[in-house]
């Protein structure tokens, strides 16, 4: 295994959602790990689990960027392909409420996605790409356009070279993991590793799952094993001679009462026994893969009958313990760069230890084994961004000052000191 | 240098502001990292310069704790000598607009501090209590009440054993250092070592400055010496056998706009333009050591006149670009955990990359070289905690919810692994 495996890539400026990008003439990955608080980094480093990491930090970078609001797989995930908020990508949730039809539905689709991707756009120019996912779910809704290689580790065993641009992922990665386990997210970082080392691919987007954060506290040995796993894997794509950056979708944090019981208000619930029966949440974290959290998570929507007083609605709501901020929708767009179409009457925040859900009989809490860890606020916002190769001088000032994790495409391709001059 | 030079103190229960403290039968130092966001720590640990803390992170305790808004100085050492928020302790700021006399204080006297302190009661249970301070302007503050020694680095040399229970500070220590300066800071640090190594003190509580994070980003040679002798400084407390907990009392951000220039709103002035002369800013950041950030943070308190709709202020002011949050006095109370007294009408937070200011003449920007670097707001809330010990089962429960930089003495006094098990 080594660098001279892999072709010279040629490089390319492409130009995207109104920003450009000069993809370098080397292979290039992008990984997001999903649900990685800084604090799994800094706590498996400490315990010496995480060595190509701790070098990346110390040659190249580490530095805290900030996710897109609400903090969610699908809306961070989008951000990050198209490198602009999701204002722009129109995707506000992993399940919304369709303005157009009144429909609950997830944004699994890329009929969805109301933009381009750089995937897309870099496939275009010629260069090989291949985007990996966890979870199907992310699957078709980021490979709008793209030509080249989507799979995911879920469906690994389903893929053909029409759909998917590969018909053997097994034999060349190995069998398909389960999705609700660590595998999924190491068979998508793996599945990176192989195509590289192959040849297959030059530009890699690489999207792992959030199962084991949502189950593991960084200290846990199974947390440690995981991070352990994925410094690995990290290290094999540095070695093949790709420039590597990594950010987070968003963080992760317990949700948890002090007496031991899951901190949630069933804001449906509340409303319809304060207000009117009316009153519809819908919980922007819901998808297909629930076991781990329930559908529960720090943000929701709020839609309300009319005739009702929103301001009178939305005091109240903000008076309920844990909820730490409630904006009408104007607000949320004006403020919080969301798509009006994907967004309640109220977009409802709460805090780092407490959820929002809908109603007792909408969250099967059975899986949970009596403990949740789940996001979606602001204090899942800062997410931890790592790069191979030291920042130029114009991005150091970037970087130190509200970077953004849909930015990462921006700071591997435009914001590295050149190689040439790297060594001198 | 050993342990052994250290007389063994009796171990206490005391009982403060409804909690109960149990207070180990060995020296203990607790030390207030002011502005030390999480990236200090883990960027001089990247680079090496931090061996004890990175020994800390990996057999005692690494993890962030959220600090109180607005996350100031003087609010937050109150709440942690405390141990309980500002709406018990009634510091809501370095600088406040006196209610009961409309006039502008500095909040740098025990007067305004309305409870007991955890110094006092461990003085009071006979434990030998030193309390230093870079800055003077917290040492009358925190000192409220406490039998022991209490001084800062700025006036070493203005000691006297009367008023601050020590006579010979620099003839201990050395000659005092500039309050501008990492030195103040190391100064600190040193002093408590020498304390507690010449048996004069067993019970600590150490405070420095942020003279060095306002000034230096993470990555500058300057923080990564300064971290560098503060790691010194840890790893010297706890060969001394001390436990030690440290945490900080706010994080620290650039605020820059994207063409380099300081990102600020000069609220007061753009009130007074769109709504009455009779609009008041009071910026609580303010205090006597000015030089390094010019008094502009990211949390402002606004009065209004009679008359002004509130709500349409809130708005106004809400739709500010950098403005992120605005509370009304009663929310702020009520979500915040602030003391009436201490807030305006509204209470306004900034972002990541932006600070709120009175009017261009309220500050002196001339000695900020062109770059600030501040705090305030929500987004310097989350800081570490490190813990030379490992927590017991209890309190890594607590710490994986939603601990507080305030429950520092908490963690130290009644969450480690008592040391007869821990070894075992």
């Amino acid at each position: 295994m080594n660098s001279n495996s892999v072709a010279t890539p040629h490089s390319a400026e492409i130009s995207v959602n109104g920003q450009s990008f000069r993809i370098p003439d080397r292979a290039l990955a992008v990984i997001c790990i999903d649900g990685c608080g800084d604090e799994y980094l800094s706590v498996s480093m400490a315990a010496g689990r995480m060595p190509h990491v701790q070098e990346m930090a110390a040659t190249g970078y580490r530095g805290m960027v900030r996710a897109a609001l609400p903090t969610f797989t699908n809306v961070n995930n989008c951000a990050i392909v198209t490198g602009v908020p999701p204002c722009e990508t129109g995707i506000a949730g992993n399940y919304i409420l369709d303005p157009e039809t009144g429909e609950e539905v997830m944004t699994n689709s890329s009929k969805f996605l109301q933009n381009e991707t750089i995937l897309a756009a870099a496939s275009q120019a010629g260069r090989k790409v291949a985007m990996v996912t966890a979870k199907d779910k992310l699957r078709e809704l980021l490979s709008k356009n793209m030509d080249g290689i989507a799979f995911s580790a879920e469906k690994a065993d389903e893929v053909t070279e029409e759909v998917h641009g590969i018909a053997e992922v097994e034999r060349l990665v190995g069998p398909k993991p389960s999705i609700y386990s660590g595998e999924a997210s190491l068979y998508t970082l793996r599945a990176g590793v192989k195509l590289l080392e192959e040849g297959r691919a030059d530009f890699l987007y690489l999207s792992l799952t959030d199962y084991m954060q949502h189950k593991f506290a960084p200290e846990a040995p199974e947390s440690l094993d995981f991070y352990g796993a994925i410094d690995e894997e990290i290290g094999r794509l540095i070695e093949l001679g790709a420039v590597v950056g990594a950010t987070a979708d968003h963080g992760m944090n317990a949700k948890m009462r002090a007496d031991g019981g899951i901190n949630v208000i069933y804001l449906e619930t509340e409303l319809r026994a304060k207000f009117d029966q009316g009153c519809r949440v819908i919980c922007p974290i819901t998808d297909p893969y629930v076991v781990h959290h329930g559908a529960l998570g720090s943000a929701v929507n709020v839609y309300l009958p009319d005739g009702l007083d929103q301001l009178e609605v939305a005091r109240w709501i903000l008076d309920q313990p844990g909820v730490t901020e409630v904006h009408d929708r104007e607000t949320a767009v004006r403020k919080l760069e969301l798509p009006a179409a994907g967004v309640g009457d109220l977009f409802v925040l709460s805090g780092r230890n407490a959820v929002l859900g809908r109603s007792p009989e909408d969250h099967d809490l059975s899986q949970l084994e009596g403990s949740l860890r789940s996001h979606g606020g602001r204090y899942e916002e800062m997410v931890p961004m790592l790069l191979s190769e030291p920042l130029s001088e114009q991005y150091r000032v970037k970087a130190a000052g509200d970077p953004r994790n849909f930015e990462i495409f921006d700071f591997v391709c435009n914001g590295l000191v050149p190689r040439e001059s790297s060594t001198s």
